[in-house]
């Protein structure tokens, strides 16, 4: 490119006549020089990225939400009020006693196995002292009989011990505790401890079998060697597995070698913070939404219910999100750093799977882990089909998911038992779907389960519930006549002044 | 896994005793057997992919879009109606007479150019005569001089012709066109026509240029070839690029072999469809969206103008993105069909950009074609600095926006000229993103190129000449006071009766 060569500029014309004889013509440059097809054209060589666009629905996302939150604030000013939780004494204090008494079974559990290993000590000595005898038939046969005699005995106390448990904790969550949220914390804590007390009592029926059969039995998992049964049978041991972040019961877990501190304490922080964002989002946004649908609820008035639960559908899948985070991410991982407990894959990446059965298995691993050790694989080993075993395995997850759910809020619907028989369905579409061709079936599949999950099954079943609870306790309709009366009352005095 | 070998079912006890001897314990299988990280955390070895949460916006973005269409419909029910529409008889007929008249500017630079040829023919046919002495100095320098001078008087003739163009319809679209959708129509009219006029006159300056130096000439695009200077100056050829999808003359483009209608038809379909889509939205969701802003933006309360702006923003987005795509990608390639015109390069990916400046110079390549070759080019050319350069192609572009915008709504507000002029810091910005180490520079770049442009700069210039529209005009307005006198008229007969 010509530049000024340092000359004082000559005139014009001149100038100009002698660039052009330095320089290219710069008007007859040939643009179009040769056929090329528009990038969006299904002709084109290659099909653009679309990396912008997913740019720019982040940012509609975020715009239009704000948009909705400044609506919302000026709609309904500001909600959050931490002095207004309205919860009574008597809740906090049958909490409390659940929260102290729900572990007792897991010690129960403890001590029956205690009685268990002891037992087997005898047997095993009494097996030493007759001999190597034992490999013959008469001998197997009868270790075998004395053996069951002897589960049958602890899984009858194991299963009073662990159905008293749900029980009690079932029924005073129903009678005695009003307020839904502490009802759902205490559920929840009886049923986890449900779970660890079953794969504890199952685990050690497996190695006390073991023990007692060396010669029949096959090698047990090589991270187990360091604490053989009946040693694992002791209080620390217990008291590790009560606290560990997982449901399964193993006489040993991989330990890292020491807590980061700085670690437990970012993850609390994400914790208290995702906490209060839930907080805010259900205080502010959500519990409005609910509260207006009633009526659209009350008089069955279909399009504006669909137009509640798609406006509900995105909080609550924010909700769900920060609240997946929180729980299986900064909880659990703050607690197995406290605790040193090296396995930490507590969740797949379940938001791309392409089938519903992915999620179920993916979403919440300790679950998943409980169900497929203690559940599925015996069931499957038993010589069942692996489609029954998993439907079994469904109909006891919705029975749990039930029981989380509808007894805290004391309508016990069914709703939530028939959202998990809802997905052995589901689970056979995306299953078939994967095998369409000239379709993407993975994509296909990620999009009915978010569908399905997060943007209708979700929103709905809380409408429901939230609906139910209304018609039954009515708390806040309550309040609004309430508020309505003293109003008219104060204007009728002022009227009389 | 052991399934039933056949036989009749033992007794439940000796079946499980000798399943239990065939098979691994169930229960104790160590899951828990390895040290592993949550995938979202910091020390997982890989981070997983998140094409799962892409889905989930796309579904909450067409969700919560559905949601605000009810709720509209539920607010103004259906507003869209083919019969309203309200333009004069005598917008219809000065718009003819523009779409007549302003093709007959190209006409006339065409019979300049063929003056401009019969006199150059005459120019060779004298220097062959006077035979190969025209190379001496001073031979060239009279040349030259006489080559200017022409240039000269065929300078001034285009000048006129084009600027005429220009201020007849600008002053018929200001003056006489009240319906600001055909004064639209108009304007780009002629504005094409004035580009296309300016890019004749400047390629056969160059041409002839050419032609009468062969000797000192720098060679030709070799596609002009087949059609040298002058024989390109011909009817035909004018035609041809007065209907080519381009504003850059060339003597010969790039052709297609034959034309494909079952393409033009599938182009045209596209841009029916897209053109009603965009009615409806705007007529349906912009329009009652605009016109409850306008009391906000008179008292100036400016949290309610950035909500009112912020749900605009979704639909002028969606507009523009649906308008960019009827006309760049369907009514250009349909047009390009008919024409056989081989160069489909009507626009880049300029969604994936990430610098402000490669967004301008590839959403509208004609345009920026246009503005290479005959201003940036020569104007670098000349030596001038590009930046310098740069600046003035703005500031030109930013002439026509504003002409475009301004003149059709007859407020000549100077928005959409600050806004070409707000680009050129934006430019700086997205360019030193770029260099900037620690920061994802190319998706930071594109977030401030969606932010400026779609989300921020194009609804509040929207809302802007709509208030000033409003405010000159206050046809709106005046049809709401008009029908709530004729209501309140209504209501008092009413009452006499």
């Amino acid at each position: 490119m010509p530049t000024y060569n340092g000359k004082t500029p000559e005139p014009v014309v001149n100038s100009t006549a002698k660039r052009i004889r330095e320089t290219k013509y710069r008007h007859v440059f040939a643009t179009h020089s040769q056929p090329r097809n528009s990038c969006l054209s299904h002709d084109a060589a290659k099909t653009p990225s679309f990396v912008g666009f997913r740019n720019l629905m982040i940012l509609v996302l975020i715009v239009s939400n704000l948009r909705l939150m400044i609506e919302n604030f000026r709609k309904y000013g500001v909600l959050i009020c931490i002095h207004c939780h309205d919860y009574r004494r008597q809740d906090v204090v049958y909490g409390l006693i659940l929260y102290l008494s729900v572990p007792c079974h897991l010690f129960i559990a403890y001590l029956i196995e205690l009685a268990a290993a002891s037992h087997a000590k005898l047997a095993t000595a009494r097996m030493k002292k007759a001999g190597e005898e034992h490999d013959t038939p008469a001998k197997q046969e009868q270790a075998r009989r004395s053996f069951n005699i002897t589960w049958r005995v602890v899984a009858f106390f194991h299963g009073i011990n662990a159905t008293l448990n749900l029980i009690i904790a079932t029924s005073v969550v129903y009678s005695h505790i009003h307020h839904p949220g502490i009802g759902t914390l205490c559920e929840l804590h009886a049923v986890i401890v449900w779970l660890k007390t079953c794969s504890y009592a199952f685990t050690n029926r497996d190695l006390r079998h073991a023990h007692l059969h060396p010669s029949q039995a096959q090698p047990l998992p090589d991270i187990y060697a360091s604490c053989p049964y009946p040693r694992n049978i002791n209080y620390k041991n217990l008291c590790y597995f009560w606290w560990a972040p997982t449901l399964i019961y193993q006489p040993v877990y991989p330990r890292t070698s020491h807590i980061r501190w700085g670690f437990v304490f970012r993850r609390l922080l994400e914790l208290v913070g995702l906490s209060i964002v839930i907080w805010i989002a259900s205080a502010q946004y959500a519990a409005p939404l609910l509260q207006n649908s009633l009526d659209k609820v009350l008089v069955l008035d279909f399009i504006s219910i669909a137009e509640r639960v798609m406006k509900l559908s995105t909080i609550s899948v924010f909700c769900w999100l920060c609240g997946f985070f929180a729980l299986f991410q900064s909880a659990l991982n703050a607690l197995a750093e406290v605790m040193r407990f090296g396995d930490r894959e507590f969740y797949g990446d379940w938001w791309n799977v392409s089938s519903v059965r992915t999620y179920w298995t993916s979403w919440n691993k300790p679950v998943t882990n409980f169900m497929r050790r203690h559940i599925y694989s015996p069931l499957v080993g038993r010589g069942w089909h692996p489609a029954a075993a998993q439907i079994t395995v469904f109909i006891i997850s919705g029975i749990l998911h039930e029981l989380l759910v509808g007894v805290p809020t004391h309508n016990v619907l069914g709703v939530a038992f028939a959202g998990m028989m809802f997905q052995i369905p589901l689970i056979a579409i995306t299953d078939m779907l994967q095998k369409w061709k000239g379709i993407d079936g993975k994509t296909a599949g990620n999009l009915i389960f978010w569908i399905s999950f997060c943007l209708v099954g979700q929103p709905l079943a809380a409408l429901l519930y939230f609906f139910a609870w209304q018609a039954k306790y009515g708390s806040v309709s309550k309040q609004w006549q309430e508020s309505n009366a003293l109003n008219n009352a104060l204007h009728l005095q002022f009227l009389r002044r």
